[in-house]
């Protein structure tokens, strides 16, 4: 059993990132953005829909305030200020999840407020600590290694990576080096089903790693992203793996 | 019976307007700006926290997404937009209302927003509709005569105002009007109680005329409001008129 | 001789709108977005380094603060507020003009405001006071008809669009009304060509119009839009008729 | 000869921070908020004129895009946006100021990236690269060894603070400390005029130690402000010392 989460929603105003009608007919559970890097409420309403109508499980993709750095800019927030606006975003979402018949299953952190937490135990705790307040019960989607595995008893949920290369060491290979990131459809595939099967990837010197992960992360605002997607999908159920997700 | 009203946590980041815990004080209910007008999800906590701690009923103030026009400037936004803009801020607000152990129990618009739909059915339905798909139970706070009494089954709830003017047609006299806005401390004291206890206020040509309210609206951002308000609810407590919110 | 403009710099962060590059390619005037609506510092300066290198005149797209709503709603500014509003916009873009090679040469109001202010006398001044206080030698681009004609005596050029019917008055067809935009890409631009030669248009009842206009306005944002603005610069070219900017 | 300066025009909308106009008869540089941490187009062209009206010279106080939280949260911009926002901010600003009379003479960086740029040469240089290319002859206002003075040819000025205690090494002590702000306006007023004197100031440990600053920085937005500013210029003003900006 595996699940597929993509981010959904990125929009703003009459702009928009990615075919999120696509993606929804792939993934099983969405990472709507709520308004702080991207999204506004017709958008999240109506991604909301969309996801209820084909039982696409919501979460909040939850990012410092920051829509005109799009999230990606990794900002010193205090511990105080980013609980409460990871709250505040959580709620909002909810709310209008709850609109369209489900509610907010999960927490995805996004971009650089993403990247930050897996390293930085104060902000680490701040977003669990928002989580906590909220709903106890509900799951945060990170990267395996990331600090919010010792900071709560918030259900850490590890995701991985099927386009991307990994290190020996169970990293991610830096976006910066050459060959980070894995183009080719039917490799990609192929990957995503290793590890959705054996729970493994081969790491670039060849050797075969764990990876301890309930859920494939794919993208959707790049060029062939939603075929790529496809195929992962198509993969998996061509080897009668189960999509689930876990929340 | 009478509930006393005022605008609460329309601050944003180290910005401040007027003295909320002095207010929270004095009145019976909070109206509490959502993130789009003023207010930020820092200042949204603390704000219902201390709201909670006095017993104090939390409402949502929804505006036009307008900081830096603080809400004041009407806009043409499409029904489908602003439905969505209000069901975003009442649920945000929501959210940390019951983190801080209590929740959201009415709905008051904000500035240009408030005044377009006493008028505006268009939009008044809107903001309806965004209150009727969180929760039909919210009651929401307007003017006598708005639109929104026309336009759907919600529990609408009537305010007036001590410090103003009236006209012999029960409207509130222009600001722009000489008088409009009443000074004397000892004068609106008295008005004040006799909403509460006759329902009636003495209108510019002395005619008393019914004002058909249950609640007050006091007002904090101006020089001696707190004062003002003060003397309103003693006013109230030394005729035992009993203070409880609408919601 | 006649001039193009287009719409342009109008994404956000890591969102874009239309094809920049490719209109950049066919019109003589850029109203290039200052950050109210659309566009941020990078958009911006990129968007008059490309203007700058090919020829094409840049102006400043002022608009209404309001980057959720892209601009396209409209709103009661103050009067003061709205001049002060567009003298910072024409300065921001015009520094980076500057920086980049050449200046802001002309002011086109985008969207909501655009609107208004063909019909609404205070706001128009209000807009046109800020030109005049920050180069009286700047020419405004608006519609035949504006208020604009009427408060100031600041340059005012009218545009004309060579894809939208136009009612016998002389007004645009609104575009609620079946047959508003016309999309036969040779009907188009041989409606450009008698704008740009003749200077006149049929209307939807066959007379013969005068269109006093010295650019037309081509759009890059929608399918196809590049495809038919490159057919009517064709028309002209192919007509010999000389393509250069009012400004 | 010395300079005083203090942050103006701090305001949003509705809200203010400190008292701007006492402040504007005091010193003789104004560094104006130019709308990124605070400060809206009506309020900078407020602020202009009074500063004009006075004598007081205008400096673009550029910032962060973090109006949410004032510009005091660090941000990992990259150099090309950086570059671009601080020369949108200069270039807004010194628009304004030229249709108020006069024009940006100076640069101060504000709260974070004040601070960020003493020690990250990258971002300071990506600062430094927007004067350079608005106009090379605008000096920045700093910090003694700030990186700034290592990146760049522009004209760097240093500033110091009479209400803060120096370390033996001549840095500040951290606010963190006790101490760290002193608050007795007669030692305040002594310490500012020994470093405009004397180019001295005494350390924690009694040492003198020589303070490299064209310029003392006073703050507005604490109670007490204005008055400690007040004593400050009184005591240069008994002692015949010039007040004269350094741009």
């Amino acid at each position: 059993m595996i699940d597929l989460n993509a981010d959904l929603g990125e929009g703003l105003g009459p702009w928009r990132l990615g075919d999120d009608l696509a993606l929804l007919s792939i993934v099983s559970s969405a990472n709507v953005a709520c308004g702080f890097h991207a999204g506004d409420p017709v958008i999240m309403r109506r991604t909301c829909a969309a996801a209820v109508e084909r039982g696409v499980v919501i979460g909040a993709q939850v990012s410092y305030r920051d829509l005109s750095g799009f999230g990606r800019r990794e900002m010193d927030v205090a511990p105080e200020e980013l609980t409460a606006e990871v709250l505040y975003q959580i709620a909002a979402l909810d709310g209008i999840a709850r609109v369209e018949g489900d509610r907010v299953r999960y927490v995805k952190p996004h971009g650089a407020l993403y990247n930050r937490i897996v390293r930085d135990p104060v902000q680490a705790e701040a977003v669990a600590a928002a989580v906590e307040a909220y709903d106890p019960a509900l799951p945060v989607l990170t990267l395996p290694g990331s600090k919010l595995h010792e900071v709560t008893d918030l259900t850490i949920v590890n995701e991985c990576f099927a386009d991307r290369a990994y290190t020996p060491a169970g990293t991610l290979v830096s976006r910066r080096e050459p060959g980070a990131v894995i183009e080719d459809v039917a490799q990609v595939a192929d990957r995503a089903l290793r590890m959705a099967v054996e729970g493994v990837v081969e790491a670039t010197d060849g050797t075969r790693i764990r990876v301890d992960a309930r859920s494939i992360c794919v993208h959707g605002d790049t060029p062939g992203a939603v075929e790529l997607a496809q195929a992962v999908r198509k993969a998996l159920e061509n080897a009668a793996v189960p999509l689930r997700s876990f929340a």
